[in-house]
C-alpha cells in the first residue's frame, strides 16, 4: 500500500517524443505521450476494443492510433476515428489520468479513487530551470519496494561501503561527521557539514578552490521525491546555512514512484554549476552518478529479495537509521489516513 | 477448455525426420516419431520406467529407445525390449495417441475420454497435393490461448496497422471493401471482393495482369485450422465465385492447436502458383507470409499480456468483429456440448 | 524433507578463498568463508541491519563486513563493529552454522532443530590426501531433487545410454556383467566385476597393461555422498575383493547436499595413480569425468521436469533400480525416525 493522493513522477520530460512511452505507475499501466498541443497526456495502456496495450500504437496529430485496428484516441481518452466504421460506439473510449509537466518533470495523479481530484500544484523542483545549472539524468527500474530506495537515499553511511569504488572516499571520515536530522510536516531534512575538510578530486576539479573547503550535504525527504544537495565553498568564507551560498554544488533530483507493492521506478537527474575558470567537469559528475546510483541498485534489490527469502525478520537499528525511520513513519501515517478515510465512506 | 472431439495438427509431415519431436498438444506431453514402416506415430512422453521425456531417446528401427536406462517402446507403446532383463513386465508400457497423415498434415486425435475414438477422417487440406502450387511452412509457439489466433485471422482489417511495413498497404483501401460473413455448421467464412483495383508488388511480379484486377479475399474458419485464399485475376475477365477460377493464388493453411489453456502451436503454409511467363517469386511469398506472421504473434501476445494484467475486461465490438465473434460462438457451442455430455455420464 | 541430523557438504576447501561464498544448504542461505586463523566458518547469509547478504560484503583480517553499512562481524557471529556508533547492541549478531574441515572437503551440520548437536565427525574421505593420487573437483547446481542424483549414481545402465558419446562404450557389455547389491547399516553397495575383459583406450593411455584387464565398479552409498571407485588390474593377477589392490584406479567423490526440497548441489572431485611408465593422462580423466557428469545433469533435470508435469505418476521397477530403492529406503527411515522424535517432543 502506498498514499494515493500525492503527486508522483510518470517521467522526465525528455522522454516523451515521438513514440508512446508505457510504464506501470502505483500498479496501472499507463502510456504516456503528447497531445496535440504538445501537453503531456497519459491514459490507461489499454484499448477499449480488444484490449491491445495503446503503447504498441503510433502517434499521430490528434492523438494515438492502436496498433491492432486503427482505433484513434484524443489525450482526453476519446475515441476519434474507428476506421471502416461511421458511428463510434458511446461505450468506445480509454480512462485517462491526470498530469502536468513542472520543471521538466512529468508529474501523475492517480488519487484513491477515480473522484479524488488534486488539492495543489505538483511540487516545485527549480533547479532544473535555473539557468546557472546543466543537468542530466535517467532511469532505473527496481526489483524492491519503493521505502528501500527512500531509506538508502536518507542514510549517509553507506556511501563508504557500497561506493567504496566511486564516490565513497574515506568510510570513517564519513561516518565521524555529525549528522542532524529534522522533520517538518511530512519532510525529513537530514544534513551533514564537514568543516576544514580537503577537497576530493571532483570538487578540486570543478572549482578553483583556495584549500581547505567547507562541505555540506543536505538531504531533503518528501514523499514521492528527495533533493540531495552537496557542495562545498572555501572554508570559513560562508555560512552553510545561507540557501544562497556559493562554491561548487551537485544537486540530486530522486524521484521515487511505487511501480507495484514490490517494484518501483527511480528517476533521477544531477545538476551542476561551473566556474569560468576551471574546465567543464558535468560529464564526470554525470556518469560518476549515474555509476553510484546502479551501484545501489545492485545492493537494494540483493537486499529485498534477501528480506522475502527470510520471511520479513526483525532488523536491528543503528544510529544511521534516524532519517529513513522519520520518512517511514510519515508514509504509515499518510497510509492510515487512507484507511480510515475508506473505511468512514 | 477446448473442444477435444476433433481432429488438431500434431505437425508438419516434414517435421517428422530422424529425430523425436516433443510437443505438448491439448495439455498432453506427446512424442511424435516415426514407426517401422514410417507411419506416424505419437506416444505419451514419458517413460513408465524412471519418467525420462522419452523425446530425450533415439530412435531404432522399431521404435524409440529411452535415453536413460535404453527401454525400447513400439510406436503402439508397447515396451519391446529391457536391457539386462529377460522379462517384460506386463505393466512396461506407454500411453499411445491416435495420429494420421493427410496431405502433408500430421493429425491427432485427443478425444474428451480415453475412449472416444475419431468418428470421421481428418481434414481435407488439398493444396498441398496440388501440382499446380508449390507451398512451405512452419510453426509459431504462442504465449496466448488459441482463440485469440482465430480472431485475428478472421479479420481482415488489421493488415493495414500491424502489417503496415509488410504487406498491409493502404490501410483505407482494406477497410471500405464491402466484406461478407457467412456460416454453416461448424464453419464460418468470411470473404470480400476488390474489383478493379490496382495490382499489389507482389502481384504484378508474379502474374503478367494487363492492367487493374479483380481480387479476392476468402477466409475459411473451420475448428482447427483455417484455410485463407487470397488472389486475382484481370479485372471482368473471371467469376470471382468460381472455386476453379485463374489468375495467381495465393493460399495459407492455419492450424491452430492449443497446446495448454493459455499457450498455443500455429502450424502455417503458403501455397502459390506460379506462370510460365513471370519468374517464379515464391521464395518472396514465402518470406513475405512468415515475416507477417511473426508480426502477428508480437501483437496477439501483447494483447493477451494485457488481458490478463487487467483481468480480462469488457471488449467494445466494432465491425470488424462479426467473423470472430461466430467462430467464438461455435466454439462455446461444442464446449457445451461438452459438458452436457460429462455430466450426462 | 530431508535427514537433518547428519554432516552434509557444504563446500571443497579449494573454494574458501578471498571471497566470501554464498550457498543455501538444506533451505538454508549460508554465507561461508575463512576466519582469522584459516579455519572455515558459516553464517547466516543476512546482516542483522538491514538485511543485505553478508556474501556482498569483504572479507577483512577479523571476519566479515558487511557491503551495506559496514557492520562487522566475526565467525562465531558476533558483531565486532559498527562504523561511527560506540555501542554495540546486544541484538546484533548473526546466526553461525557448525563447519568442519576434512580432507579437503567443509561439511557442515545443520541439525533437525538449533540444539541439535553433531554426535559424530565429518565423514572421512581419505583419497583426498592420500599422495598416490592426484584429484581435482567442481560442483554443479542441480534443478531437481537429491535422490534422483542418488538413483543415478547407485546405477550403472546408464552408462551405455546417457553416456553413450562419452565413457558409455558398449551398452550391452556392461548392461550383462553381473551386479552385485549389499547393504549395512544406513550404507549400500553395488558391486560389479567384469573380468577378463578388453581395456578400454583410458585405461591403456594410463596403465601398461600387458593384455585383458580384470575390471571393476564399485560403489558406496552414504547419506550425503557416494564413493565411486573404478578401475582393472592385469587378468588373474590380484584379487578384486582386496582394498590394497593395485592397478589403475579412478575414485570418485560425490557429496550430494539439498538445496531446497526440489534443488541440489552436487559436489564431486575425481581422483586417479599414474604410472611412471605412462604418461600422467589425469587432466583427461578430469575433462571426461565433468563432460560425463554434465550429460547426467541434462538427463535428472529433463526428468524431475516431467516428474512434475506428469504430477509424480507411478514408476515401473526393473533390475537396475536394486540398489537405488535401497538407498531410498534408508532415507524414508531416517525421515520417519525424525517426524517421530518431532512428534515426540
Ligand atoms: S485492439 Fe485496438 S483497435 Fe482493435
Ligand atoms: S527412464 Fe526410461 S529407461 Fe529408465
Ligand atoms: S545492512 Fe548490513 S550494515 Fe546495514
Amino acid at each position: 500500500m502506498f498514499p494515493r493522493n500525492q503527486w508522483y513522477v510518470a517521467g522526465l520530460s525528455s522522454e516523451l517524443q515521438d513514440k508512446p512511452v508505457a510504464r506501470t505507475l502505483l500498479g496501472k499501466p499507463v502510456v504516456l505521450f503528447r497531445g496535440p498541443s504538445g501537453e503531456a497526456a497519459a491514459l490507461e495502456d489499454r484499448c477499449c476494443h480488444r484490449q491491445l496495450p495503446l503503447s504498441y500504437g503510433t502517434l499521430e496529430d490528434g492523438g494515438i492510433r492502436c496498433g491492432y485496428h486503427g482505433l484513434l484516441f484524443g489525450p482526453d481518452g476519446k475515441c476519434l476515428e474507428i476506421p471502416g466504421q461511421e458511428k463510434i460506439p458511446s461505450k468506445a473510449f480509454v480512462k485517462p489520468y491526470i498530469v502536468q509537466e513542472r520543471n521538466q518533470i512529468v508529474w501523475i495523479w492517480i488519487g484513491q479513487t477515480d473522484d479524488t481530484a488534486p488539492d495543489c500544484e505538483p511540487p516545485e523542483y527549480a533547479v532544473h530551470d535555473n539557468p546557472k545549472y546543466q543537468f542530466k539524468g535517467g532511469l532505473f527500474h527496481y526489483e524492491a519496494p519503493y521505502q528501500l530506495i527512500h531509506d538508502n537515499l536518507l542514510d549517509l553511511s553507506h556511501l563508504g561501503y557500497v561506493h567504496l569504488k566511486t564516490i565513497g572516499g574515506n568510510a570513517r571520515l564519513h561516518m565521524s561527521a555529525p549528522t542532524r536530522v529534522e522533520g517538518e510536516g511530512d519532510t525529513v531534512r537530514v544534513v551533514r557539514w564537514m568543516k576544514e575538510s580537503a577537497p576530493p578530486p571532483t570538487y578540486t576539479a570543478a572549482w578553483p578552490y583556495k584549500g581547505l573547503i567547507d562541505r555540506w550535504q543536505e538531504i531533503e525527504f518528501n514523499l514521492s521525491y528527495l533533493a540531495i544537495w552537496t557542495g562545498a565553498t572555501d572554508a570559513g568564507t560562508e555560512d552553510l546555512a545561507d540557501p544562497a551560498r556559493g562554491g561548487f554544488h551537485m544537486r540530486g533530483f530522486h524521484g521515487i514512484t511505487p511501480e507495484t507493492e514490490t517494484t518501483s521506478h527511480y528517476f533521477w537527474t544531477i545538476a551542476s554549476n561551473s566556474h569560468p575558470d576551471c574546465d567543464d567537469n558535468f560529464p564526470t559528475v554525470y556518469e560518476q552518478t549515474k555509476n553510484t546510483f546502479a551501484e545501489d541498485k545492485v545492493i537494494i534489490e540483493a537486499q529485498y529479495k534477501n528480506m522475502l527469502q527470510f520471511d520479513n525478520p526483525a532488523c536491528v537499528d543503528i544510529h544511521v537509521d534516524a532519517g529513513a525511520n522519520r520518512a517511514r513513519r510519515i508514509i504509515t501515517r499518510l497510509n492510515l489516513q487512507t484507511l480510515e478515510q475508506v473505511a468512514a465512506e
